[in-house]
């Protein structure tokens, strides 16, 4: 067991302050790494508020991890001292289920996941806005040499997030619209273009137009605009939605093709009201979450041959709390990345 | 141009009655067949009443048609006269669009439906409760000699409905649920069971039990019965809900697994209420229309070589309003054909 510095939350309404918190001492399968960068989704802020449901405090989120690893265990082979590595939103699964035998570890009914879920250890798993991590193997990667620590962080998820059902979707040549230019769109507009799609940015207003075209756009579309879901009626083989508002699903489904899909990775938490008609005659409305292990490799490295890049700004570990408001005002360019250098100070 | 008898709506609220259409000369690439059986599809129905949108009458309706080739035209070399042939829902589309070429001819912009639309003659297409009728050849069919005509005529529109998601989605050994047990659902089950999947009815009630078993289903169970659907949460890869009810959509997609898809042939005509977060992580809500022409054949194949045929009761022209009344009260066992020489009596 040792004691690693951190940042985290005492209530659902305390701000993110300087906590230390225990990492079991490496096991034969285990990783020890130090965190290097530790990118904030959307999601660290829904479970450290107890948004989605009531967490366990004290509690340390984060599940955009990357480091260097200091320490391996006896059968770790796939690892050693010195390397670059990240992990993401899993820590552990059965590893012999039929979502396991498929690499579809997240939905393993004994995933455990990266921040406030019991491991197999029997204590809770904290996350990432912390000094080190030790993991099992089988959920660390290596993170290709070509992209930085920091940028790389955020790809632990929300690339892998994006990346995971744009490869079941995607052909080169298809239109594909990303709902929301945000810490996931950014990055799914990037990987969309790279699969070889003319992509399409839906937002509410054209404030991240010159962005939206510069990863990779082809064209920039405002709801708030008249007649824009007209204008788009039957464009899309794929959209994927980013958003947790939920605008009238209706409208997005009369922009598919006859056999286009709607995938949403942004979890509405209300019910939305849809025509079960406006999907015929064969359109789709599937949801998706994060990607499997070796998915997840597979995506870092397109993201290295295809310089896929998250747009980052680096902060200190006291800016986390004014991060995110930043984040629930959709107000960061892109995504805010922890240096964790800074979470050692007391 | 040739008279032919047949029996049809003066308006949305008349009975089925006698009366004579007028039907083109063969052309070149047509098929022209006297019309042995032809099914009663609810949208039939829906059609005639002017129920989804303002008919044309006078209207024939009629979409699941046998019967045996009369004469062909000079270019068609794959029908002779005295083929057992069918016809289902489509008798035109383009030929070169993208959904064409794909074998996809039900999304064609320019698909011209058996009956109600206007047809590349100018005419309006008028269906099958009468006894002779034109196609291009490409929307024939050749019916397997093991089929016959008379419990073949559902298979053209049930048949291919069914055959179309459950060929898409069903793996041998897969939990496959049929929502409703009616003139799709009693099809589906057989299909689903030939395609080796478990099979389980979703019913209002047990009345209908021991046919659905017959029909290949291992599982019976029904939604008024308390606790049902607490009982079957995560059971199916795979749903057809050939209902048009707008029951509780997030209850049945709770009874999916974690990558399991519901698919929608029932086309509700209100909107349903719909948690996004229940699709999550990545199950599926999918639309479904009728097949192509390829799949079409194939189907007719599949279920000559396992055994599937509708159960049909035979009735009379005299007898189409009366069984419209059965069918929208749902007391049909399970689907009603109307006998072609029926409909000259004057």
């Amino acid at each position: 067991m040792s004691t690693v510095h951190a940042y985290g939350f005492s209530s659902p309404t305390s701000p993110c302050r300087p906590l230390d918190i225990d990492r079991r001492d490496p096991g034969p399968h285990d990783v020890l790494f130090d965190i290097a960068y530790c990118g904030i989704c959307h999601s660290d802020i829904h479970t450290a508020r107890s948004e989605w449901s009531q967490a366990t405090y004290p509690l340390v989120v984060g599940h955009e991890i990357t480091g260097i690893v200091r320490e391996v265990g006896s059968e770790v082979t796939d690892f050693k001292p010195g390397d670059k590595v990240g992990v993401g939103c899993m820590v552990d699964s059965c590893g012999h289920c039929r979502y396991c035998q498929q690499g579809l570890e997240q939905f393993c009914d004994q995933a455990v996941f990266t921040y406030g879920q019991i491991g197999r250890d029997g204590r809770m798993t904290q996350g990432g806005y912390s000094q080190a991590i030790v993991v099992s193997d089988h959920f660390v990667f290596h993170i290709p040499e070509v992209i930085p620590l920091d940028q790389c962080a955020p790809l632990l998820c929300a690339g892998i997030t994006t990346y995971s059902p744009l490869k079941r979707w995607v052909e080169p040549g298809m239109q594909v619209a990303v709902i929301g230019l945000g810490g996931l769109g950014h990055v799914g507009v990037q990987i969309a273009a790279a699969m070889g799609a003319e992509v399409s940015v839906i937002s509410h207003t054209r404030s991240k137009e010159a962005d939206g075209l510069a990863f990779g756009a082809k064209h920039y579309y405002a709801t708030t605009e008249p007649g824009t879901f007209e204008h788009l009626a039957g464009q899309f083989d794929v959209i994927l939605s980013t958003v947790s508002s939920t605008e009238d699903y209706t409208s997005y489904i009369n922009c598919l093709t006859k056999t286009g899909a709607v995938i949403n990775v942004g979890m509405p938490a209300t019910p939305i009201e849809l025509k079960l008609r406006a999907l015929s005659p064969r359109k789709t409305l599937q949801g998706s979450l994060i990607g499997g292990c070796a998915e997840t490799a597979e995506m870092l490295q397109f993201c290295a041959d295809h310089n896929v890049r998250p747009r980052i700004e680096l902060i200190d570990g006291d800016q986390i709390t004014q991060a995110y408001d930043q984040v629930v005002h959709s107000a960061v360019r892109y995504r805010y990345v922890i240096d964790a250098d800074s979470l050692g100070a007391r």
